[in-house]
């Protein structure tokens, strides 16, 4: 058998997690919280492990924030505090959600009648109380309620139906992508509008003792935000090259990359190697500059300027490095979550050292055969 | 427990594949292929399943093509004759195709001479015969041998090195990405060089009993390319939207479909589905316009037109239809190899009936853990 326990003979393409960078993350990110008195409910669709899920807890979490049912399932075996950020819709779904463990705490954001009866009749049918945060549309135009009017008639009637409570309003900041240096403008937007929806759920009497936002690319600015109580970043674990890009990490803060091999220089100008879309995701970097699907961690002039499936090209042009067939590359991605959602395996390394796995369980859905 | 046995019931995202769409795909390409003497291998990529491969053999497939060891692995159960169309790169993948059970003739694609060493060396220590291709760059520029002295010099090697064999040559025509009306041309050339590279092999002495090549774009043309034996398409099984555009097939081939849920339709003129970059991937239509990441299949004027990682926004400004929170629609994906590696399972409908299911097998790389 081959020695797994060094990245020189890992099987490739593989994510690695540079366990010191995780660490150092996961770190920063909680004394943020803890120094500016904010609860931080990680969004576990960046690692869907419960294991790094316990990691975050174990720094002071307050809970976890979920995507999907899947997810919610895998991470009740290690907290009691969920938030299911998505709209409960589709009976299967509510169901779902309200089928969980007695014993925790669920929450769902949402911003439809329809998603408020739902959940409202699984919770009924489950014997259960489910929170709900009703969600704002605060300028990124994908979910939430964008006139305050609506909002708070959904705000109350989710006070009026059996089986939930209102527990707070949750916005997602997505559109802000600008460099961290450049959000003043976009945050000052965001702060008022926010003030103004704050102001009306008080005038209207109705109590939202949670307010929940934040993403990691405004994740050191929260504390900007009036009224802001909770935050729910998810890349911040293992950033990407994305992060990196606008600033929100530091390069050297890139917890995770794909290990490669250099598979075929047969093409002058080029190297290919193993990793392509079904290992990197085809994704851009966003809010910034950036060419290609990934950069190499030590040779960062290099970019993996096209792919297929399984073959990655990397340019060469900017670059003296002339790598050889058999040659190991690490690739920081420009987006980790989707990375993540690749594999069913993720490798933590020291150094060169492999020192353990883990599975990302919560990968999937969860789904029944037929 | 939910009904699990009709599309309206089924939970949501999920790729599901039409049963009388796949079979008349499957029943197509063989009956083409029977009928130009062309020995079809179909690649597994896309499906990633033993029964499909099956499905496929017993319609007088002649053997599978893949691209991962663990595919290789995986349809070792069903077929005893494997072509890995990927350089035999890393002692690992190298050991892992050697290690393919001792029934299986195994036969690789290759481009250098460290993957002839090493996939030589695997195969003496496994005490085994290897086929090999040499793999020709016919004018896409990914992998491949570029200048025939090159790729003679390399057959040469093959035949030298114990435990190998030179079975063929292979190309990939994947830059081939006009419409099929629009081939002419590029054909013309692929054949030309062809013809010139097989003439220098005769001339050369090197017996090459096999030349493989073909994809799905090109898939109805191969048997205008001179010399060529087999052909290994992929995407023909479900197709897509790409397939589609390029005009590889008619849109009523399109067998698989993402069943999605409208989970929000709060901001105006656009709807929100369950299925964002998680379930289609962020994959372009190439070599034929087409905007956004999917297509509804019951409304094609409506695309996916953007995306995050669970959600994806319906643009609504080219259709009368007004979709309802709760509503489903089935999203016919740019690129089905993408949609299928997402999936752990894959449901089969007849109308609106779901008849079965089957795990996408091979997905995944069967990594260990450490």
């Amino acid at each position: 058998m081959t020695d797994l326990t060094s990245l020189d003979t890992l099987e490739t393409p593989a994510a690695v997690v540079d366990l010191d960078r995780m660490e150092r993350n996961l770190d920063t990110a909680a004394s943020y919280a803890a120094e500016h008195g904010l609860a931080l409910r990680p969004h576990v669709k960046t690692h869907k492990s419960p294991r790094i899920a316990s990691a975050q807890l174990a720094r002071g979490a307050a809970g976890l924030t979920c995507a999907t049912p899947f997810e919610a399932e895998v991470m009740a075996t290690v907290s009691d505090d969920l938030l299911l950020a998505y709209p409960p819709v589709g009976a299967a779904r509510a169901e779902r959600i309200a089928a969980l463990p007695a014993n925790v705490r669920v929450t769902v954001a949402l911003d439809s009648v329809q998603a408020v009866d739902e959940i409202g009749h699984a919770a009924r049918a489950a014997e259960r109380t489910v929170g709900v945060y009703v969600e704002l549309d605060v300028g990124m135009h994908r979910v939430g309620v964008p006139a305050l009017e609506d909002a708070l008639a959904l705000a109350s009637r989710v006070n009026a139906v059996r089986g939930l409570e209102l527990a707070g309003v949750a916005f997602y900041p997505g559109h802000v992508r600008e460099s961290v240096d450049e959000q003043d403008a976009a945050l000052r937007r965001l702060g008022d509008g926010l003030d103004r929806a704050l102001s009306r759920f008080k005038a209207a009497g109705l109590s939202v003792p949670v307010v929940s936002g934040g993403s990691t690319p405004t994740l050191w600015r929260t504390h900007e935000l009036p009224g802001v109580t909770e935050f729910r970043p998810g890349t911040y674990v293992y950033n990407d090259r994305t992060t990196a890009a606008i600033g929100a990490c530091a390069w050297e803060d890139c917890a995770l990359s794909v290990l490669a091999t250099v598979v075929s220089t047969a093409v002058p100008g080029q190297a290919v190697i193993d990793a392509g879309t079904k290992a990197l995701g085809r994704e851009p970097v966003r809010g910034a500059d950036g060419e290609g699907f990934g950069q190499l961690l030590e040779h960062p002039e290099v970019i993996v300027a096209r792919m297929s499936e399984e073959h990655g090209v990397l340019d060469l042009s900017r670059s003296d490095w002339r790598p050889v067939v058999g040659e190991r590359v690490r690739v920081i991605p420009n987006h980790v979550c989707i990375v993540v959602h690749l594999n069913d395996l993720v490798y933590g390394v020291r150094g060169d050292a492999v020192e353990t796995s883990w599975p990302v369980a919560a990968r999937g859905r969860g789904q029944q055969a037929v």
